[in-house]
């Protein structure tokens, strides 16, 4: 297994401890009770956007099929279940078996989605399907999450590049994650390095205070700078008064500096000032990025001012407010106890039925996106059965993994790519930050 | 390199990718300028507590002696680093010597923090202490955000105890991370099997709505469960009808049934009926566990409620509305340029001193937490210089590296019964949850 493939910048023996233990428990069971076999339908969705959301968008598809191929319980796992006394004998002879051998189909990554729709359908039986629920919830509910703020940041940002900051401020591998999921949603470039190697996202990175701090002067430290870098590099200009260290850093790097960087202060009077300054000392080519504390409404109330890129970091990582998704991972149809293992038998639709916000809809299901005259989405229209006609050429989930293969692997640029084409599809309204409801209702056919 | 060292359940090569990289710009620079090796002083600390919190938690410094260990620059990364040209070759050969030789000071994992708390003193060459910043934050920003969380929560709970539930809402490994700060700030288990294997932290586990709705009848479902795992295991009792999983439940395992688990509704009046259904049926030792979307909060509230433990997940691996801290990584002192790497001579103290909320306070620090006649904390005091003799029993930072050799490892007991002490010794009004001003005013002292 090359390091290159398991979604990580590190070497992982598996992902299989990625578990909560109750899957672990419900598998002993069913195998015991001889159910383990029954041929099952499971569904990621989220019954709710985050209050106030218009979308949400399917980001870690690529992840999870890493980490489905590398799902395997090797003789450390093996040993560690068996010393915790976590599952039994029969169990853990069944688990050093265990591939998933089973079909797997979801909405392609960067798509856009709205609550009930089915993101991903994993189909197998419940012994093998069941398993690999916490994994794929995990990677899901962080990388959409991400992706989700990433997009409106884009949205608020216009045309102008977005670079992902935010690997301080989470998990050290989250923030790899993160950026991934970052660029899916729209961003341009990312300062984390792990990304750079893992996903061979653009990396960029300048200088912090630390850097004029260490120096008996900015001058000292801005010569250092443009000596190793040369001109183009980029200047970090708060660190005692931003109009002496603009004019300082003219006169060290000359008119074709490449851009500053402003971190602190008023962003918005700071940015026209430099920008003013720059073009006076004849640096009219010289950009100007800020990096302080950005989230997509100070991103949008900078759009009139003369800024050329944004640096984005705690406010990304943490999906802006929602840094979660609650996507869940259902049980929706299983073989009849007849049937248990027959490919070609209904399978009965299931759902649980008590009190409260928790039920669900039964039965295995298509999801397509209907459209109006002028080719704008009005619908996420979700059923089980057959699919109308005239919803043929707008069905939205793709094959991902047949007969336990990888069947969906793409570059991660066409995950941006889609997402752009999806969220042009959507309303206008999709692009307003304020507070709504979901763009597109979502409508249930029953079959 | 034994897995078992790394903070990760997985093979790491190396956490030298985690850095942004800006770190890598700046040593260039420096080496280039003569100014690398400059002897530094970094500190880590927050400008300010999340609103309302009235303290934070010290949690991932055992991940952080682990990552600076590790921190070493392969093959790999170096031809990564040469391919993307990030650095230049002189560069390079530097980085393919590094390890870190320098010291590091901290606050002991679990111990309480406030605005301004030193919580780790990292000195050295610039370039050796400057790489370290981006891990470094990344660790203590996620791992302090979860703990803080936790220790509301644990408050909140009394005595019972805490199940983490959160992997399935946050990056996989960032869930491993969670799980363990977690269990610094009070929780007593995790499901998270590979936050057991990786730390030892005790793992629990019993079935999902989906194990029910496998089986023809929830009757079939907790038979299966109990000829597996015994009478001792818990029942989910929420797919159906609570009242009628109740009765079928010990009518299959018994008076002796372990646990009934309820994961929807109202789980106030659901707990209470449950409570009485047990007893009725003579099943008194059966406890109830309770593990919809709870934070501290709902755990509060349900403090009156015949509740014997609680399951917790989102609000949890979310920092409960606060999934980050704000810690940055400072320089606050360096050697003159005429004494770059004497031992000895006298550092000059530097910080930031530009506008707006960003500046800081210059000088190599120490901190104390001074206590009243009663042996209360009454004040966080930090200073630069020589402490007060009065504080001298009283001084936080602890040494973790000499030299490059880790020097601080603990067990994670020691972190989990270190934040039990520190909280008890704060003012009472540390037990609130709601919002307020931190607990500890925090003092500086100038040299």
């Amino acid at each position: 297994m090359d390091t290159a493939d398991l979604g990580l910048p590190v070497d992982v023996p598996s992902t299989a401890l990625f578990t909560d233990r109750y899957e672990l428990t419900m598998l002993q069971a069913a195998l015991r009770a001889g159910t383990a076999d029954r041929r099952s339908v499971f569904e990621v969705f989220t019954r709710r956007l985050p209050e106030g959301r218009r979308y949400g968008v399917v980001a870690g598809t690529g992840r999870v099929l890493d980490a489905v191929e590398n799902f395997r319980f090797d003789s450390d796992v093996l040993d560690f279940l068996a010393q915790q006394r976590i599952v039994d004998e029969p169990t853990l002879t069944w688990l050093a078996d265990y591939r998933f051998r089973g079909d797997i189909w979801g909405y392609p990554e960067g798509e856009v989605y709205f609550p009930g729709s089915p993101i991903m359908r994993v189909e197998g039986t419940f012994a093998e399907a069941v398993l690999l629920e916490t994994v794929i919830l995990s990677i899901f509910n962080h990388d959409s999450a991400v992706a989700a703020a990433a997009s409106r940041m884009s949205t608020a940002a216009g045309g102008r590049p977005l670079i992902e900051m935010g690997a301080r401020r989470t998990h050290e591998l989250a923030a790899v994650a993160a950026a991934r999921a970052a660029y899916v949603g729209g961003f341009a470039t990312t300062s984390d390095l792990a990304a750079g190697f893992r996903y061979n996202i653009p990396t960029v990175g300048t200088s912090a205070h630390a850097f004029t701090l260490l120096h008996d002067s900015e001058r000292d430290a801005f010569t250092a700078q443009v000596q190793a870098h040369g001109s183009g590099t980029t200047l970090l200009v708060d660190t005692y008064d931003v109009a002496e260290a603009v004019r300082t850093a003219v006169e060290v790097a000359g008119k074709d500096l490449g851009a500053v960087r402003i971190d602190s202060g008023d962003l918005l009077l700071l940015a026209h000032r430099v920008r003013q300054q720059l073009d006076e000392l004849g640096a009219k080519n010289t950009r100007i990025t800020v990096t302080s504390d950005l989230d997509e409404y100070a991103i949008a109330s900078l759009a009139a001012a003369p800024v050329d890129a944004y640096g984005v970091g705690t406010q990304l990582v943490t999906g802006s407010g929602h840094p979660t998704c609650s996507m869940v991972y259902k049980l929706v149809a299983r073989a009849g106890s007849d049937t248990p293992d027959s490919p070609d038998a209904p399978l009965l639709p299931v759902a649980k039925k008590s009190m409260g916000s928790k039920s669900s809809v039964g039965g295995r299901k298509w999801a397509a996106r209907r459209v109006d005259e002028h080719g704008v989405a009005e619908a996420e229209v979700v059923g089980t059965g057959t699919a109308p006609e005239e919803l043929a050429g707008h069905q939205l989930l793709v094959e991902l993994v047949r007969g336990g293969e990888i069947v969906g692997r793409e570059p991660l640029d066409a995950a941006r790519d889609r997402h752009i084409a999806a969220r042009a599809g959507l309303p206008l309204s999709a692009t307003q930050l304020s507070r709504g409801e979901p763009v597109l209702p979502t409508e249930y056919l029953p079959a």
